[in-house]
């Protein structure tokens, strides 16, 4: 950490603030410059070291220098990793889809869908039994019903399923059934739940929270780690912005930077990160084009009659040919490589 | 709601819009403009026929015209609620102030706290217990040692204890020696939590998440009270936007908005809103000025010292100073009504 | 447009409304709703309507249901349009690739990479001559000795010249040397500008503001038109959010959004839509995936001595790259249409 | 400056930096860490040396420790600024109260409202005689009638007028019938509009542009200021952020960290921070207990037939009974110090 000083410390406050510093098992450096007096802090950082030193007197900023992250980090592992489930995969190289409904409305759509996207190219399927919604008074999800239909679409098809838990109290529930759980972006801070999934022996999906900073979002992906749980996938869904025109503002600068400091799998979500059905196409090619590892889309036997998100959904037609798109490009990319 | 069509959308597609707006149980009416039709759908609004509208052919935009809860909204009741618990009175005309620090650290540390807040003017007392914190490697807290010391200090002082609840398995235990159930920013949409508070027989202080629309907390606050806890408090702590300056950037005009939609009491939080010490009493005597009904700010005997939050944290004499401001403001205002 | 009442609106204040409207020469209809009445305002609108009508007594809220913008809409001109200098051209099909440095430095700095860019498949050079600065103590650029210097280049590849016109002073000066007038983003919304350069016979490359809703980016577009000059470039080239790894968000669902509501070509600024140079190329290819009709690129001989944003720009090794990365993309999509 | 080079940079990268350091007339200083080595650039700080350095192999970010405004400081004048013009002072424990319609309409209206707004405690007159408007298409002022109308109002009333600019073209014109220039929102970093303005003998209102940082905003008063034009008042008047329920996000922090930062007076903007007439009050005092220096409110003698922001403008009655409350706040913190 860098600690700056107030132009116009006092001596006796740059010496506090290295005691401090000395204190925390740090090493502190002083360095006068010649508006300011600055306090470097050498060894390795713990995330509330910083706060320690910034109520001090005449400090102005600390600046770390260290991602607070550690088992997220890419330089920890030195490569990128993969998450395996059946015939899904994710990561270093491999591009895995999922798609399915918002909603797992029945037995007979969730087994035409599953059929559907498998047969043009998705390797899991998606399909929300446990329904986060704003509201108390929308449609709140089959429940236990639906991941039973989940399972017999995985049955037949061995798609993966990806199926969200909102609750500890139904970790073991959604995993007896699903193969790769998914936290949704209101939980992404739901750190009982993080620690829950991270003690499960699957898989988990971590949505970006809407308005996470990247180091927020892979610090809880680290919470899940930090519990033994290793496979992680990391899902950028849009963030919360003053763009009135879609949902949220999906942000692909995300997979290059991700990739740049983490190992763990980015998997895009054009659905929510644009609200919108037409858009969704275009921002699925755009996402393989920057080098995502993967999707997830939300496809619906008949958009216009889901019970939830189906303005925002792709009906069969419309995902075979996103998919075709997707191809093109992945093939394209790696003639070059 | 209003259904607005596309230019050049076909009578067809009109119609079948008219028809599922009859089929929900509303009553459509079409209105012809000179460059679009528009489908007034009358009747009560329920949210998720906004989805079932909206994924219409030839559907432009959906525009609800009534806000979506119910038990929240200042129409319902009618007059504005008052939250008492102990000497704490926050509404419909009451002004609480919550005072403490960001977590318990030991009795001593509470206890002196208590006694310095409920001396300069606060009747409750907050204290974190169970701390959600962005890295797991940083202090989560006391967990129920804390909770004991709360305990122990609201024995002395008959300050109202008002801490944070993370989990659904935590809410028995908080509700045990807490007066008031917080829910953090992070959790606002944490649903399952929500559920577990409104089913607790204690009020409830919800935290605005940090990219939360006011319907989104509202709704939030509709989930408590749709469990049958009518004892909810609103608190207004900061939106996350552009501004580096701050920690968050705290949107005062909260106040005039939610008490002209709710009847619920509108608490701010100078600390977590700004960040920086020294903006807090400013801020604080804003948001009385602005016709808040509470304050909760973060008091620590010693803010250099502090395990968190202490480059936010007032001390004793700070806290003292800015409860003289707000009650000039307070007596004031007052005087003028 | 739609007038929402106030539930409890009374029937004089709606009686207001209707004559309001009525006056304003549109035609009102009011519609009687369980909860509210709402007022339908026939006929072609104009944007200080809704000002005129969200002031009555009684009124909740004016839902426009028109586009405020004319000639820049699709639907007023029914296709794409193309925009063509030299040998560059984009839109409507066209794809155009506009690369160069930030700040014209010397004559050799800008014919070195006129000429390298054009080797790897540029259409236009951009180069700024007249810099806008955050500080007044940063390089301001070269002027008028900058844009004889893009001229000369000009003069040798037939590259068409793409350079920022600052004030409506300058408009004649950079006119007699430019091929295309660019309107930097924090003047998105200097009319005087808008309306300088609308004046003009020459193309405009119009860059969103980074806070610009589309309808205020549509509208700026508007003003050039309506003074008369039909040839507007849209750049989208990032948004303020609160993410603090890239410089700006950039937002390519933009491209979609914009070729479903106007003619004008799209063209995407990745260089300062990340502010990263590593992250240029992933994103340059995900915008032509998304659609776009165009790119714009920071090149540099040698970014590490760039007088300035050397932190976002290419080399010409790696602009090669990213153009061949860019037209296998380009092919694989075409080989699909 | 900090320079912090990325996790496994070479001793020959960091040789690179600290020679490029030097040679930009700073003195380097290398520290090594445990994980990462930082280049500490000791000397005064120009702002694109910080380009100059992010362009650099190895190096992972640049973090600037000195502000980079030196005029607009309050470190380098050592006291708040006040600004005075006829009967209008504001800074330094004056409090000023610019009030008046969003557009003169006519000699009348503007007279009457000059008087009311006289009588109930304002010392300035707002009135915008040319009108930057969003659409081409809208009302666009009255212009130089406007700015007459407006002289004839400071005549009868000694009230100081304030009245917005455009473009430089306008500058002389305005500046021969206003008291103090203001430069709107959109035009914060219109620099050619910014040194133009410092060059007139006649101080400046800045608004704050609707995304600009606290360095962008007081690095555009700095332009002003760094030709010659030492009066300039600060007027924040809301951010664009994700929030609908309020035109803009009006964030009262900006005055205890413009106090901090900088001698220049700071004004709040009520009205346009908020976008609804029922807000204003609240903010308005709020604004006066959070320490602003002043308030620009509009007001107009029948809103609900402005011409512009009548949905945002009080009455008469609404601005004298907002001055009541405003005074009370003043005298009850005054009493205090």
């Amino acid at each position: 950490m860098i600690v700056v000083m107030e132009t116009g410390a006092t001596d006796a406050q740059v010496k506090v603030v290295a005691q401090r510093v000395d204190a925390l098992g740090l090493k502190s450096h002083v360095i006068v410059g010649t508006e300011r007096v600055v306090v470097a802090a050498i060894g390795e950082k713990r995330e509330h070291f910083k706060d320690s030193l910034e109520v001090l007197e005449g400090v102005s900023a600390v600046v770390p220098i260290v991602a607070p992250y550690k088992m997220a980090s890419l330089e920890v592992r030195g490569e990128p990793s993969c998450i395996e489930v059946l015939d899904f995969k994710a990561g270093a190289g491999q591009f895995g889809v999922i798609a399915g409904p918002c909603s797992v409305e029945s037995e007979d759509q969730i087994l035409q869908t599953a059929r559907a996207v498998k047969a043009a190219g998705a390797t899991a399927l998606r399909g929300g039994a446990f329904k986060p919604r704003t509201s108390p008074y929308s449609f709140q999800g089959l429940k236990e019903d639906g991941l039973k239909m989940l399972a017999a679409a995985r049955d037949e098809t061995n798609l993966a399923i990806v199926t969200e838990v909102m609750g500890t109290g139904d970790v073991d529930l959604v995993a007896k059934y699903a193969d790769v759980l998914q936290i949704g972006a209101r939980n992404m801070q739901n750190y009982r739940l993080l620690e829950a999934v991270g003690a499960v022996g699957k898989p988990v999906l971590l949505k970006r929270g809407a308005s996470a900073t990247m180091d927020e979002f892979l610090l809880a992906a680290e919470y899940i780690l930090n519990e033994g749980n290793p496979d992680v996938m990391l899902c950028e869904r849009g963030i919360r912005t003053f763009e009135e025109h879609t949902r949220f503002t999906l942000p692909l600068a995300s997979v290059p930077y991700l990739h740049r400091k983490t190992h763990l799998p980015v998997i895009i979500d054009p659905s929510h990160g644009t609200g919108h059905t037409y858009m969704v196409p275009d921002m699925a090619v755009a996402a393989v084009a920057a080098g995502a590892d993967g999707l997830i889309l939300e496809v619906h036997p008949d958009p216009s009659s889901a019970m939830s998100d189906g303005y925002q959904s792709l009906n069969f037609e419309g995902f075979e040919r996103t998919m075709q798109r997707v191809n093109v490009v992945r093939q394209a990319l790696a003639s070059l490589s």
